[in-house]
């Protein structure tokens, strides 16, 4: 057995033989120059379409997120302008077709790139149908996934949302992956499916002879082995018999909500038992358009968001643009660190009006859905601002506002912000990349951007007790909030609501009925007094058995 | 009046008659065609050759760091390329001579910033040049500071390091900047020469009608009249009867140390009477050369730069490489948050050879020459990475080793972390900058980066404590240590020694020998219990009346 470990981002254990994710496609050669052009250009055409059929089909077996993806994965191989740039290729410069399509597609990756945010991530999926067409050319296996025919065990560099669309769960043991981090897509979409998942392994790609391992999702530890072992599936809590009011087993009340972005979220956290949303993204009505939206179309976008959970809290989070969300009406300069730039709240500084607009939609959204409105503002610093803010929310008349507390220097003034507001959530992801000074998107850090990481659980403390001490409520809403043993960790710090993913509420919700309030403070202080991670989680475990 | 405020970064009031910085010139056009090729591109080498002999001139009369930047600056315009580009581009697009040399600046430019890191820093030469040739050419005055005949308050967007070089101290009463932030070239220079300086202030460039301006560098206003009023100089704190050795008055020892990066600051250090060095940057020894040096090669360079110091402590710090420091042979991934990514010891986790060879390296230096060296890592984030640092240290027989605490995480950590090594060096500017999440590039959040933060000053209070109550020494060697106000506040915290920027030394020094360790509490008690920045400046100098 060869022992790796990596950074544990989806909890369980679990065995079984392992599937190798292919590697990347080597890079087609330029030479030898082609001699029949028009035989050559015209192979590109027909595997195009070869790939957007197989992605079709692939998307009528599924359903939902999955298919989406799929088909629009499905859409960008059919484009007529990519074929038709590589053709152009293969005619002007004698190029091999499978060369001809990496360099069209990358003049559509570069173009992509220069217009930035939301669109340069789009990239990635060019790659992937590029990969899929150059594939069909060479008559290789695709990289990304190869259909599984047992339970087995994923081994992968990462990731790609298109790769893990139509992953069957049941099929899954486990995932390990070479790179990503705890907030890194494979880890999200592990949570919340339940499947134990070890990021960060360094190593596990140069091992090549093993055919099956066992994969610790808790400890991180990875073991590979060159011969067959025993299956093992992970045990899925199935919170099945979680009642849907939120709390701890002798009646500590914490409120179970779904973060949403869109209204087929809102949809799902109602069918899966959120008691109401603990985060509601508003960044989606900005991006559909180019301009600002004006009042009466972000009112009606948010309502239909909000509808669904009339009567029931939710928490709308104003636009935090920047970042790697920088939108063109708002964000002009380039900034060196964009992760620690004018993003968030501090947009609207400079721009009051844009966020008095979106206020002013969100109270009248609220009227229009009934559902119990709150609003808090992304990206504050300090108790000022976080004033500046609520009086700015109070103006319009919505009567609950908060903040996030992601930035550092607003957890070390806890107090100061607390009595600022009506309430605080706590952004754990980016916090913990900015307590670590750990950029969330890299592979390479992902042990600190760790949410057990006991410094980051010593800054959520400092919050808990502010909270606990003036009686105003604290929230999480980082991927913190979706890991069963980690919320009841949260709960003990002082934290009163738990804001996750719709696919965790019922194991988060059920974990937290299984263990008592007084479990939870046990279960906290150790998580505080342990010098890393993993012993956090280790010393979480023994204090609530 | 008009009265404005922005970030104070230099202490200190002074009033007199403004002079105004002048703006970027405005872009020359492409047209009209140029019809004369050759009479046109005639125009540009004389150009070229007059700011050459202008800077050459100017740069005759000052000595020192003034005279080298003039004097480089100087050289640049005298590059036959960028001329012989500029004289075909005319040619070739029959171009105005202006616009030609416009071009061909971005055209150099360009392939700097492509080779990242230090050289793309240049570009801020290039730009300068180029606007001076472009000025020379429109017979009209470059921009930049004009030549001062009468004690006057600067007002500028910001200074570029060639606009401050030939500054003279005794005829600039104040500077106020637009942008900039408290560790801009602006504010170090202006701390350095004891010149009370605003930064961040927002409207300043707007108002055109003002005469005089009165500045108040320690509390950030800045008033603007269209009246003359009395001129008043700045009161500098000559630190003349300094002993050399720091402390308070009553006996509390601090030591008054320096911040150094090359042979030349070290004499510069000695000079001004700083006991020894606090942060010694090793990265010019691997800037030199595009591979790594060896460790003969390193010996030596550290050797030269320690000897000035036998008998006395120098702290090194090993190799901060990343973020806006990368090297070729290290550096290899982009990163979308440079400050954010793997930089630091963080480089030394996958490359410890690296560290191993430089640890080497200074150890001989220390017996070359005979100073008294410690080492620290920059970039710890955890006590472990820091026990990970000092056993490297003790393999290679430096007995003396730590850490900076420039994470926000180390902070939280500070009793393992400080029980982990020898000594911990507080780096404010990159603590603050993550403390706030906010670049301290941006002059658009130089508030937040402000070193008078209360959030960043209870962080410090962490780390101070666990000094105090380990008996391990607690450094600050960021631009902190240079404010004589607030470096009385840092030994209240727990601070022991204070590093900074050699020309500060005699007045922080003063300042702390005119003050009891008891007052010094009391401010830092002041301090901490403020609101904000502004509060907090006010609140420590009645502490200390």
């Amino acid at each position: 057995m060869l022992r790796l470990s990596g950074v544990g981002v989806s909890g369980g254990q679990a065995a079984g033989p392992v599937v190798r994710v292919a590697e990347p496609l080597p890079e087609p050669p330029s030479t030898p120059a082609v001699q029949d052009h028009d035989a050559e250009a015209a192979r590109i055409g027909p595997a195009a379409e070869a790939v957007a059929t197989g992605l079709f089909t692939r998307a009528s077996g599924v359903e939902g997120d999955a298919k989406a993806v799929l088909e629009t994965t499905a859409a960008m191989a059919m484009d007529p302008s990519l074929s038709s740039r590589a053709e152009q290729l293969v005619r002007q410069r004698s190029l091999p077709a499978p060369r001809a399509v990496l360099e069209a597609a990358e003049e559509f990756a570069e173009s992509l790139r220069a217009t930035g945010g939301y669109l340069a991530e789009r990239v990635r999926d060019i790659h992937d149908v590029r990969d899929r067409i150059i594939a069909e050319l060479l008559g290789v296996l695709p990289p990304g996934v190869p259909t599984l025919t047992e339970p087995s065990v994923l081994l992968a560099r990462d990731l790609a949302p298109a790769d893990t669309a139509d992953l069957d769960p049941d099929l899954v043991l486990a995932l390990v992956t070479e790179e990503g981090g705890p907030t890194s897509h494979t880890a999200i979409l592990a949570r919340s499916l339940g499947i134990p998942a070890v990021v960060a392994v360094r190593g596990l790609l140069a091992e090549t002879t093993a055919v099956a391992a066992e994969v610790d999702g808790d400890s991180g530890d990875v073991a590979l082995s060159t011969e067959p072992i025993e299956v093992r599936s992970p045990e899925r809590a199935s919170g099945a018999d979680w009642t849907g009011t939120g709390g701890t087993s002798d009646g500590h009340r914490v409120k179970i909500l779904a973060n949403v972005g869109a209204a087929a979220d809102a949809t799902t956290a109602v069918s899966r038992g959120a008691e109401g949303v603990g985060l509601f993204r508003t960044e989606f009505c900005y991006l559909a358009a180019s301009d600002e939206p004006d009042v009466a179309t972000q009112r009606a976008a948010y309502a239909e968001v909000l509808r669904p959970f009339a009567g029931r809290p939710v928490v709308v989070r104003t636009l935090d643009a920047g970042a790697d969300k920088p939108l063109g009406f708002l964000n002009t300069a380039e900034e060196p660190n964009p992760a620690l730039g004018v993003r968030g709240l501090r947009i609207a500084f400079d721009n009051p009006g844009v966020l008095d607009r979106q206020l002013e939609a969100i109270a009248a959204a609220a009227d229009d859905s009934g559902a119990e409105v709150s609003v808090m503002a992304p990206m504050v610093a300090t108790a000022e601002e976080a004033g500046w803010f609520t009086e700015r929310a109070r103006a319009v008349g919505i009567g609950r506002a908060g903040v996030m507390v992601e930035v550092p220097a607003a957890a070390l003034a806890a107090r100061e912000l607390v009595e600022a507001v009506d309430f605080v959530s706590i952004g754990t992801n980016d916090l913990a990349q900015y307590v670590f000074a750990a950029d969330r998107q890299l592979g390479a850090l992902a042990e600190l951007n760790d949410p057990w990481q006991p410094a980051l659980l010593r800054l959520i403390e400092l919050i808990g007790r502010a909270g606990t001490d003036t009686g105003r409520p604290v929230g999480v809403c980082g991927e913190a909030a979706a890991d069963p043993l980690l919320a009841r960790v949260l709960v003990g710090l002082g934290v009163s609501s738990l804001s996750m993913v719709a696919t965790a509420v019922p194991a988060v919700g059920g974990a937290l009925a299984a263990s008592t309030h007084q479990q939870c403070a046990r279960a906290a202080e150790a998580a505080l007094a342990a010098p890393n991670p993993g012993r956090a989680r280790a010393a979480t475990r023994e204090a609530l058995e």
